[in-house]
Protein backbone atom coordinates (compact mmCIF):
# COMPACT_ATOMS: atom_id res chain seq x y z
CA UNK A 1 0.00 0.00 0.00
CA UNK A 2 1.16 3.01 -1.07
CA UNK A 3 0.69 6.04 2.12
CA UNK A 4 0.34 9.45 1.06
CA UNK A 5 3.47 11.74 2.55
CA UNK A 6 2.53 15.52 1.96
CA UNK A 7 4.68 18.77 2.32
CA UNK A 8 7.06 18.92 5.27
CA UNK A 9 6.15 15.49 6.10
CA UNK A 10 8.74 12.36 6.42
CA UNK A 11 8.81 8.82 7.87
CA UNK A 12 10.97 7.48 10.41
CA UNK A 13 11.93 4.13 11.32
CA UNK A 14 10.95 3.94 15.36
CA UNK A 15 13.77 1.45 15.55
CA UNK A 16 11.20 -0.55 17.68
CA UNK A 17 9.63 -4.01 16.11
CA UNK A 18 9.64 -2.31 12.68
CA UNK A 19 7.13 0.79 13.71
CA UNK A 20 7.46 3.53 11.63
CA UNK A 21 5.71 7.39 11.85
CA UNK A 22 5.26 9.96 9.67
CA UNK A 23 6.21 13.16 11.10
CA UNK A 24 5.71 16.71 10.20
CA UNK A 25 8.54 18.34 9.97
CA UNK A 26 7.13 21.69 10.74
CA UNK A 27 4.72 20.22 13.01
CA UNK A 28 4.77 18.56 16.74
CA UNK A 29 7.08 15.72 16.65
CA UNK A 30 7.01 13.11 19.26
CA UNK A 31 9.39 13.10 22.03
CA UNK A 32 10.38 10.87 24.70
CA UNK A 33 7.23 11.81 27.00
CA UNK A 34 5.47 8.65 24.88
CA UNK A 35 8.18 6.64 24.93
CA UNK A 36 7.98 6.43 28.57
CA UNK A 37 4.45 6.74 28.51
CA UNK A 38 4.08 4.04 26.62
CA UNK A 39 6.41 1.74 28.92
CA UNK A 40 4.63 3.44 32.18
CA UNK A 41 1.54 1.85 31.11
CA UNK A 42 3.22 -1.16 29.42
CA UNK A 43 1.42 -3.57 32.18
CA UNK A 44 -2.15 -2.94 30.26
CA UNK A 45 -3.55 -5.93 29.66
CA UNK A 46 -4.03 -7.63 26.16
CA UNK A 47 -7.70 -7.47 26.45
CA UNK A 48 -8.21 -3.73 27.49
CA UNK A 49 -9.98 -1.45 26.14
CA UNK A 50 -8.00 1.73 25.72
CA UNK A 51 -8.50 5.28 24.81
CA UNK A 52 -5.76 7.75 24.18
CA UNK A 53 -7.23 11.43 24.81
CA UNK A 54 -5.29 13.90 22.69
CA UNK A 55 -3.60 11.27 20.75
CA UNK A 56 -1.69 13.43 18.51
CA UNK A 57 -0.18 11.68 15.34
CA UNK A 58 -0.51 7.99 17.12
CA UNK A 59 2.68 7.60 18.27
CA UNK A 60 1.54 6.71 22.37
CA UNK A 61 -0.94 4.16 20.34
CA UNK A 62 1.78 2.92 17.69
CA UNK A 63 4.23 2.00 20.54
CA UNK A 64 1.53 0.47 22.57
CA UNK A 65 0.29 -1.87 20.00
CA UNK A 66 3.90 -2.52 19.64
CA UNK A 67 4.31 -3.13 23.39
CA UNK A 68 1.61 -5.21 23.96
CA UNK A 69 -1.10 -7.25 22.34
CA UNK A 70 -3.69 -4.76 23.06
CA UNK A 71 -6.95 -5.64 21.01
CA UNK A 72 -8.86 -1.87 20.33
CA UNK A 73 -6.86 1.78 21.16
CA UNK A 74 -9.18 4.49 20.38
CA UNK A 75 -7.40 7.77 19.58
CA UNK A 76 -9.33 11.39 20.23
CA UNK A 77 -7.40 14.23 18.33
CA UNK A 78 -9.06 17.29 17.94
CA UNK A 79 -7.24 19.19 14.57
CA UNK A 80 -8.03 17.59 11.68
CA UNK A 81 -4.90 17.50 9.88
CA UNK A 82 -2.88 15.64 13.15
CA UNK A 83 -5.63 13.02 12.99
CA UNK A 84 -5.23 12.65 9.30
CA UNK A 85 -1.83 11.70 10.00
CA UNK A 86 -2.42 9.99 12.90
CA UNK A 87 -4.86 7.62 10.40
CA UNK A 88 -2.29 7.51 7.99
CA UNK A 89 0.25 6.00 10.87
CA UNK A 90 -2.31 3.12 11.20
CA UNK A 91 -2.38 2.62 7.72
CA UNK A 92 1.69 2.61 7.73
CA UNK A 93 2.23 0.03 10.51
CA UNK A 94 -0.86 -2.25 9.29
CA UNK A 95 -3.02 -1.39 12.75
CA UNK A 96 -5.91 -0.82 10.98
CA UNK A 97 -7.93 -3.65 13.45
CA UNK A 98 -6.35 -2.50 16.60
CA UNK A 99 -6.32 1.15 16.49
CA UNK A 100 -9.00 4.03 15.47
CA UNK A 101 -9.02 7.77 15.44
CA UNK A 102 -11.74 9.91 16.08
CA UNK A 103 -11.49 13.29 15.25
CA UNK A 104 -12.86 15.65 18.02
CA UNK A 105 -12.68 17.60 21.18
CA UNK A 106 -11.97 15.43 24.01
CA UNK A 107 -14.88 17.68 25.37
CA UNK A 108 -17.73 15.85 23.16
CA UNK A 109 -16.48 13.02 22.58
CA UNK A 110 -19.57 11.60 24.58
CA UNK A 111 -21.96 14.43 23.96
CA UNK A 112 -21.27 13.14 20.19
CA UNK A 113 -21.76 9.73 20.42
CA UNK A 114 -18.77 8.81 19.83
CA UNK A 115 -17.81 6.74 23.02
CA UNK A 116 -19.71 5.97 25.91
CA UNK A 117 -19.77 6.72 29.85
CA UNK A 118 -18.15 4.09 31.91
CA UNK A 119 -17.18 1.52 29.35
CA UNK A 120 -12.97 2.00 29.12
CA UNK A 121 -10.40 0.05 31.14
CA UNK A 122 -8.11 2.24 30.62
CA UNK A 123 -6.94 5.92 29.40
CA UNK A 124 -3.72 6.86 28.08
CA UNK A 125 -3.02 10.90 27.91
CA UNK A 126 -0.34 13.34 27.45
CA UNK A 127 -1.90 16.38 27.98
CA UNK A 128 -1.12 19.87 26.50
CA UNK A 129 1.51 20.84 29.68
CA UNK A 130 0.98 24.94 29.89
CA UNK A 131 -1.64 26.65 30.99
CA UNK A 132 -3.51 29.09 28.60
CA UNK A 133 -2.17 32.49 28.37
CA UNK A 134 1.04 31.36 30.01
CA UNK A 135 4.90 31.24 28.86
CA UNK A 136 5.96 31.42 25.04
CA UNK A 137 3.19 30.82 22.65
CA UNK A 138 3.64 29.24 19.52
CA UNK A 139 2.64 30.83 16.54
CA UNK A 140 2.38 27.38 14.57
CA UNK A 141 -1.29 26.43 16.10
CA UNK A 142 -0.95 23.09 15.54
CA UNK A 143 1.91 23.26 18.23
CA UNK A 144 0.28 25.84 20.11
CA UNK A 145 -2.95 23.46 20.76
CA UNK A 146 -0.44 20.71 21.50
CA UNK A 147 1.45 22.02 24.11
CA UNK A 148 -0.95 25.06 25.63
CA UNK A 149 -4.99 24.51 27.14
CA UNK A 150 -6.51 26.45 24.19
CA UNK A 151 -8.91 23.78 23.28
CA UNK A 152 -9.19 21.31 26.93
CA UNK A 153 -7.36 21.82 30.08
CA UNK A 154 -6.35 19.53 32.50
CA UNK A 155 -9.61 19.42 34.65
CA UNK A 156 -11.61 18.54 31.19
CA UNK A 157 -8.80 15.47 30.64
CA UNK A 158 -9.48 14.44 34.12
CA UNK A 159 -13.26 14.92 34.08
CA UNK A 160 -13.86 12.90 31.09
CA UNK A 161 -11.38 10.49 31.59
CA UNK A 162 -13.61 9.93 35.20
CA UNK A 163 -16.88 9.61 32.89
CA UNK A 164 -15.32 7.54 29.96
CA UNK A 165 -13.59 4.80 32.51
CA UNK A 166 -15.19 2.05 34.02
CA UNK A 167 -15.35 1.38 38.10
CA UNK A 168 -11.62 0.38 38.94
CA UNK A 169 -10.34 1.35 35.24
CA UNK A 170 -6.36 2.75 34.88
CA UNK A 171 -5.85 6.12 34.39
CA UNK A 172 -2.28 6.61 32.71
CA UNK A 173 -0.50 10.52 32.34
CA UNK A 174 2.83 12.43 31.50
CA UNK A 175 3.03 15.87 32.54
CA UNK A 176 5.26 18.49 34.42
CA UNK A 177 6.01 18.69 38.17
CA UNK A 178 5.11 21.45 38.49
CA UNK A 179 1.46 20.72 37.93
CA UNK A 180 1.39 17.74 40.39
CA UNK A 181 -0.44 19.55 43.06
CA UNK A 182 -3.43 20.38 40.48
CA UNK A 183 -2.80 17.08 38.93
CA UNK A 184 -3.45 15.29 42.10
CA UNK A 185 -6.02 16.96 43.62
CA UNK A 186 -8.12 17.02 40.21
CA UNK A 187 -7.69 13.42 40.10
CA UNK A 188 -8.85 13.07 43.61
CA UNK A 189 -11.76 15.23 43.34
CA UNK A 190 -12.79 13.23 39.72
CA UNK A 191 -12.68 10.21 42.08
CA UNK A 192 -9.58 8.78 40.41
CA UNK A 193 -7.14 8.13 42.98
CA UNK A 194 -3.36 8.69 42.46
CA UNK A 195 -1.79 5.31 43.34
CA UNK A 196 1.52 5.80 41.22
CA UNK A 197 4.04 8.26 40.54
CA UNK A 198 7.44 8.17 39.20
CA UNK A 199 9.57 10.96 38.14
CA UNK A 200 11.53 11.56 35.42
CA UNK A 201 15.35 13.36 35.90
CA UNK A 202 17.59 14.50 32.75
CA UNK A 203 20.42 13.11 34.88
CA UNK A 204 20.95 11.55 38.42
CA UNK A 205 21.79 15.59 39.12
CA UNK A 206 19.27 17.33 37.85
CA UNK A 207 15.98 18.36 38.89
CA UNK A 208 13.00 16.01 37.39
CA UNK A 209 11.19 17.38 34.32
CA UNK A 210 8.61 15.28 33.77
CA UNK A 211 5.98 12.80 36.07
CA UNK A 212 3.91 9.49 35.35
CA UNK A 213 0.87 8.93 37.18
CA UNK A 214 -1.25 6.02 37.93
CA UNK A 215 -5.04 6.57 38.83
CA UNK A 216 -7.55 4.26 39.49
CA UNK A 217 -11.42 5.09 38.93
CA UNK A 218 -13.14 4.71 43.03
CA UNK A 219 -9.74 3.55 44.32
CA UNK A 220 -8.89 3.89 48.19
CA UNK A 221 -6.08 6.33 49.17
CA UNK A 222 -2.67 5.06 48.66
CA UNK A 223 0.07 6.37 46.60
CA UNK A 224 3.28 5.06 46.08
CA UNK A 225 6.13 6.64 45.08
CA UNK A 226 8.60 5.00 42.29
CA UNK A 227 12.39 5.79 42.62
CA UNK A 228 12.92 8.53 39.77
CA UNK A 229 14.15 7.04 36.09
CA UNK A 230 16.73 8.77 34.96
CA UNK A 231 17.45 9.32 31.30
CA UNK A 232 21.22 9.74 30.88
CA UNK A 233 24.17 9.31 32.97
CA UNK A 234 27.13 11.18 33.65
CA UNK A 235 28.47 10.94 30.32
CA UNK A 236 25.59 11.62 28.11
CA UNK A 237 24.62 7.90 27.22
CA UNK A 238 21.35 7.12 27.97
CA UNK A 239 21.33 4.75 31.10
CA UNK A 240 20.45 1.16 31.33
CA UNK A 241 16.76 1.74 32.17
CA UNK A 242 15.83 3.52 29.21
CA UNK A 243 18.08 1.41 27.11
CA UNK A 244 15.61 -0.94 28.05
CA UNK A 245 12.56 1.20 27.55
CA UNK A 246 14.43 1.39 23.69
CA UNK A 247 14.71 -2.23 23.77
CA UNK A 248 18.39 -1.69 22.63
CA UNK A 249 20.31 -3.59 25.03
CA UNK A 250 21.05 -6.10 22.75
CA UNK A 251 22.31 -3.69 19.80
CA UNK A 252 24.95 -2.42 22.44
CA UNK A 253 26.29 -5.27 23.33
CA UNK B 1 24.38 23.34 86.12
CA UNK B 2 23.68 19.72 86.46
CA UNK B 3 20.96 18.53 84.25
CA UNK B 4 18.65 15.49 86.44
CA UNK B 5 18.80 12.27 84.41
CA UNK B 6 15.66 10.37 84.91
CA UNK B 7 15.34 6.50 84.92
CA UNK B 8 16.14 4.92 81.38
CA UNK B 9 17.89 8.53 80.35
CA UNK B 10 21.16 8.94 78.73
CA UNK B 11 23.17 11.89 77.22
CA UNK B 12 24.32 11.70 73.30
CA UNK B 13 26.59 13.62 71.35
CA UNK B 14 25.31 15.09 68.13
CA UNK B 15 28.74 15.66 67.13
CA UNK B 16 27.66 18.74 65.89
CA UNK B 17 28.86 21.97 67.16
CA UNK B 18 29.12 20.27 71.12
CA UNK B 19 25.06 20.16 71.05
CA UNK B 20 23.76 17.31 73.06
CA UNK B 21 20.65 15.72 73.56
CA UNK B 22 19.03 13.76 76.31
CA UNK B 23 17.50 10.86 75.37
CA UNK B 24 15.05 7.85 76.73
CA UNK B 25 16.29 4.60 75.87
CA UNK B 26 12.54 3.54 76.00
CA UNK B 27 10.86 6.17 74.39
CA UNK B 28 10.47 7.63 71.22
CA UNK B 29 14.40 8.44 69.72
CA UNK B 30 15.39 11.06 67.39
CA UNK B 31 15.97 9.50 63.79
CA UNK B 32 17.00 10.76 60.14
CA UNK B 33 13.98 12.86 59.87
CA UNK B 34 14.67 15.72 62.40
CA UNK B 35 18.36 16.04 60.35
CA UNK B 36 17.10 16.12 57.09
CA UNK B 37 14.30 18.26 58.37
CA UNK B 38 16.72 20.87 60.20
CA UNK B 39 18.67 20.87 56.80
CA UNK B 40 15.67 21.55 54.68
CA UNK B 41 14.92 24.62 56.74
CA UNK B 42 17.93 26.13 57.14
CA UNK B 43 16.90 29.24 54.73
CA UNK B 44 15.12 30.57 57.65
CA UNK B 45 16.07 33.96 58.47
CA UNK B 46 17.49 34.85 61.72
CA UNK B 47 15.14 37.64 62.72
CA UNK B 48 12.14 34.84 61.90
CA UNK B 49 9.61 33.54 64.82
CA UNK B 50 9.31 29.78 64.39
CA UNK B 51 7.64 27.67 65.73
CA UNK B 52 7.69 23.65 65.84
CA UNK B 53 4.30 21.66 66.00
CA UNK B 54 5.63 18.18 67.57
CA UNK B 55 8.59 18.71 69.03
CA UNK B 56 9.03 15.87 70.99
CA UNK B 57 12.10 15.79 72.90
CA UNK B 58 13.47 19.39 71.07
CA UNK B 59 16.05 17.60 68.73
CA UNK B 60 14.77 19.31 65.27
CA UNK B 61 14.89 22.84 67.66
CA UNK B 62 17.97 21.98 68.98
CA UNK B 63 19.40 21.77 65.62
CA UNK B 64 17.89 24.52 63.77
CA UNK B 65 19.35 26.66 66.46
CA UNK B 66 22.72 24.66 65.87
CA UNK B 67 22.04 25.53 62.06
CA UNK B 68 21.33 28.77 62.09
CA UNK B 69 21.27 31.96 64.60
CA UNK B 70 17.44 32.03 65.29
CA UNK B 71 16.31 34.24 67.71
CA UNK B 72 13.23 32.78 68.91
CA UNK B 73 11.54 29.13 68.28
CA UNK B 74 8.40 27.61 70.29
CA UNK B 75 8.16 24.24 70.57
CA UNK B 76 4.88 22.53 71.35
CA UNK B 77 4.69 18.97 72.61
CA UNK B 78 1.27 17.34 74.23
CA UNK B 79 3.13 14.93 76.07
CA UNK B 80 3.99 16.12 79.45
CA UNK B 81 6.93 14.03 80.52
CA UNK B 82 8.08 14.34 76.73
CA UNK B 83 8.23 17.93 77.05
CA UNK B 84 10.17 17.80 80.40
CA UNK B 85 12.80 15.89 78.64
CA UNK B 86 13.23 18.93 75.82
CA UNK B 87 13.45 21.71 78.35
CA UNK B 88 15.91 19.82 80.00
CA UNK B 89 17.51 19.80 76.72
CA UNK B 90 16.91 23.68 76.48
CA UNK B 91 19.42 23.68 79.38
CA UNK B 92 21.60 20.82 78.38
CA UNK B 93 22.61 22.77 75.16
CA UNK B 94 22.01 26.40 76.76
CA UNK B 95 19.31 27.86 74.85
CA UNK B 96 16.88 28.81 77.70
CA UNK B 97 17.12 32.67 75.80
CA UNK B 98 16.11 30.97 72.22
CA UNK B 99 14.37 28.36 72.83
CA UNK B 100 10.93 27.74 75.19
CA UNK B 101 8.83 24.58 75.05
CA UNK B 102 4.96 24.71 75.36
CA UNK B 103 3.44 21.34 77.15
CA UNK B 104 0.17 21.48 75.01
CA UNK B 105 -2.18 19.23 71.81
CA UNK B 106 -1.70 21.74 69.25
CA UNK B 107 -5.18 22.28 68.41
CA UNK B 108 -5.33 23.98 71.47
CA UNK B 109 -2.32 26.45 71.33
CA UNK B 110 -4.50 29.86 69.92
CA UNK B 111 -7.64 28.88 71.83
CA UNK B 112 -5.25 29.08 75.63
CA UNK B 113 -3.57 32.00 74.44
CA UNK B 114 -0.41 30.54 74.24
CA UNK B 115 -0.03 31.57 70.89
CA UNK B 116 -1.34 34.46 68.90
CA UNK B 117 -3.13 34.38 65.10
CA UNK B 118 -1.02 35.41 62.21
CA UNK B 119 1.89 35.41 64.44
CA UNK B 120 4.72 32.99 63.08
CA UNK B 121 6.95 33.54 60.00
CA UNK B 122 7.77 29.75 60.34
CA UNK B 123 5.79 26.82 60.76
CA UNK B 124 8.33 23.75 61.35
CA UNK B 125 6.82 19.73 62.23
CA UNK B 126 7.80 16.57 61.90
CA UNK B 127 3.74 14.99 62.62
CA UNK B 128 2.66 11.92 63.36
CA UNK B 129 3.13 9.28 60.30
CA UNK B 130 0.60 6.78 60.74
CA UNK B 131 -3.27 7.25 60.53
CA UNK B 132 -5.27 6.58 63.80
CA UNK B 133 -6.28 2.81 64.02
CA UNK B 134 -4.05 1.76 60.76
CA UNK B 135 -0.35 -0.33 61.27
CA UNK B 136 1.11 -1.75 64.15
CA UNK B 137 0.34 0.18 67.02
CA UNK B 138 2.81 0.58 69.74
CA UNK B 139 2.15 -0.48 72.83
CA UNK B 140 4.42 2.22 74.80
CA UNK B 141 1.79 4.95 74.83
CA UNK B 142 4.72 7.64 74.49
CA UNK B 143 5.72 6.29 70.79
CA UNK B 144 2.09 5.47 70.01
CA UNK B 145 1.31 9.17 70.12
CA UNK B 146 4.65 10.17 68.69
CA UNK B 147 3.97 7.82 65.18
CA UNK B 148 -0.10 7.54 64.76
CA UNK B 149 -2.56 10.34 64.64
CA UNK B 150 -3.87 9.81 67.84
CA UNK B 151 -4.47 13.52 69.49
CA UNK B 152 -4.08 15.39 66.14
CA UNK B 153 -4.27 14.32 62.67
CA UNK B 154 -3.06 15.79 59.81
CA UNK B 155 -5.12 18.08 58.80
CA UNK B 156 -5.41 19.37 62.32
CA UNK B 157 -1.35 20.13 61.52
CA UNK B 158 -2.07 21.96 58.70
CA UNK B 159 -5.00 24.04 59.66
CA UNK B 160 -3.46 25.19 63.23
CA UNK B 161 -0.39 25.94 60.98
CA UNK B 162 -2.36 28.19 58.47
CA UNK B 163 -3.76 29.96 61.81
CA UNK B 164 -0.84 30.85 63.18
CA UNK B 165 1.27 31.73 60.52
CA UNK B 166 1.77 35.41 58.93
CA UNK B 167 0.48 36.09 55.47
CA UNK B 168 3.55 34.32 53.19
CA UNK B 169 5.00 32.51 56.10
CA UNK B 170 6.56 29.55 55.30
CA UNK B 171 5.39 25.75 56.93
CA UNK B 172 8.15 22.48 56.47
CA UNK B 173 7.20 19.30 56.79
CA UNK B 174 8.21 16.13 56.80
CA UNK B 175 6.58 13.04 56.17
CA UNK B 176 6.14 9.77 54.09
CA UNK B 177 6.05 9.55 50.70
CA UNK B 178 2.42 7.38 50.55
CA UNK B 179 0.06 10.80 52.31
CA UNK B 180 1.38 12.72 49.91
CA UNK B 181 -2.07 13.44 48.29
CA UNK B 182 -3.13 14.41 51.75
CA UNK B 183 -0.66 16.54 52.31
CA UNK B 184 -0.54 18.31 48.90
CA UNK B 185 -4.82 18.42 48.80
CA UNK B 186 -4.74 19.85 52.60
CA UNK B 187 -2.30 22.20 52.13
CA UNK B 188 -3.56 23.77 49.34
CA UNK B 189 -7.49 23.60 51.32
CA UNK B 190 -6.17 25.38 53.99
CA UNK B 191 -4.01 28.02 51.61
CA UNK B 192 -0.44 26.76 52.22
CA UNK B 193 0.40 26.57 48.94
CA UNK B 194 2.84 23.84 47.81
CA UNK B 195 6.01 25.72 47.16
CA UNK B 196 8.68 22.62 46.61
CA UNK B 197 9.21 19.12 47.54
CA UNK B 198 12.27 17.07 47.95
CA UNK B 199 11.67 12.71 48.22
CA UNK B 200 14.67 11.12 50.67
CA UNK B 201 15.46 7.79 48.94
CA UNK B 202 17.70 5.46 51.49
CA UNK B 203 19.79 4.35 47.94
CA UNK B 204 19.52 5.25 44.53
CA UNK B 205 17.92 2.17 43.36
CA UNK B 206 15.39 2.35 46.28
CA UNK B 207 11.60 3.93 46.22
CA UNK B 208 11.53 7.14 48.41
CA UNK B 209 10.63 6.57 52.07
CA UNK B 210 10.18 10.45 53.09
CA UNK B 211 9.04 13.61 51.76
CA UNK B 212 10.26 17.16 52.57
CA UNK B 213 7.51 19.62 51.87
CA UNK B 214 7.76 23.51 51.77
CA UNK B 215 4.51 25.27 51.41
CA UNK B 216 3.70 28.93 51.44
CA UNK B 217 0.78 31.01 52.59
CA UNK B 218 -1.20 32.56 50.23
CA UNK B 219 1.68 32.37 47.66
CA UNK B 220 0.63 31.49 43.72
CA UNK B 221 0.61 27.64 42.67
CA UNK B 222 4.01 26.51 41.36
CA UNK B 223 5.43 23.68 42.74
CA UNK B 224 9.22 22.78 42.24
CA UNK B 225 9.84 19.38 42.66
CA UNK B 226 13.73 19.32 43.56
CA UNK B 227 16.12 16.14 43.04
CA UNK B 228 15.74 13.48 45.71
CA UNK B 229 18.50 13.44 48.49
CA UNK B 230 19.63 9.87 48.61
CA UNK B 231 20.99 8.74 51.89
CA UNK B 232 23.53 6.06 51.57
CA UNK B 233 25.91 4.66 48.54
CA UNK B 234 25.67 1.42 47.13
CA UNK B 235 28.50 0.44 48.93
CA UNK B 236 26.55 1.44 53.00
CA UNK B 237 28.79 4.71 53.03
CA UNK B 238 26.95 8.21 53.45
CA UNK B 239 26.44 10.25 50.17
CA UNK B 240 28.71 13.39 50.10
CA UNK B 241 25.17 15.39 50.39
CA UNK B 242 24.29 13.45 54.27
CA UNK B 243 27.79 14.05 55.26
CA UNK B 244 27.58 17.76 54.25
CA UNK B 245 24.25 17.67 56.30
CA UNK B 246 25.91 16.15 59.55
CA UNK B 247 28.93 18.73 58.73
CA UNK B 248 30.87 15.39 58.98
CA UNK B 249 32.92 15.90 55.88
CA UNK B 250 36.18 17.10 57.09
CA UNK B 251 36.46 14.61 59.73
CA UNK B 252 36.14 11.89 56.57
CA UNK B 253 39.30 13.62 54.66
Amino acid sequence: MKIELKENEEINDLEYKGLKMIQNKEGFCFGMDSILLSDFAKEIKDESYVIDLGAGTGILDVLLCGKTNLKKIIGVEIQEDVANLAKRNIQLNHLEDRFEMICSNIKDIIIKNYVKKNSFDVVVTNPPYKKDKTGIQNKNYTKLIARHEIEANLEDFIQISYQILKDKGTLYMIHRPERLVDILILLRNYKIEPKEIRFVQPKAEKDPNLVLVKGIKNAKSFIKVQKPLIVYQNDGNYTEEILKIYHKEEKKK
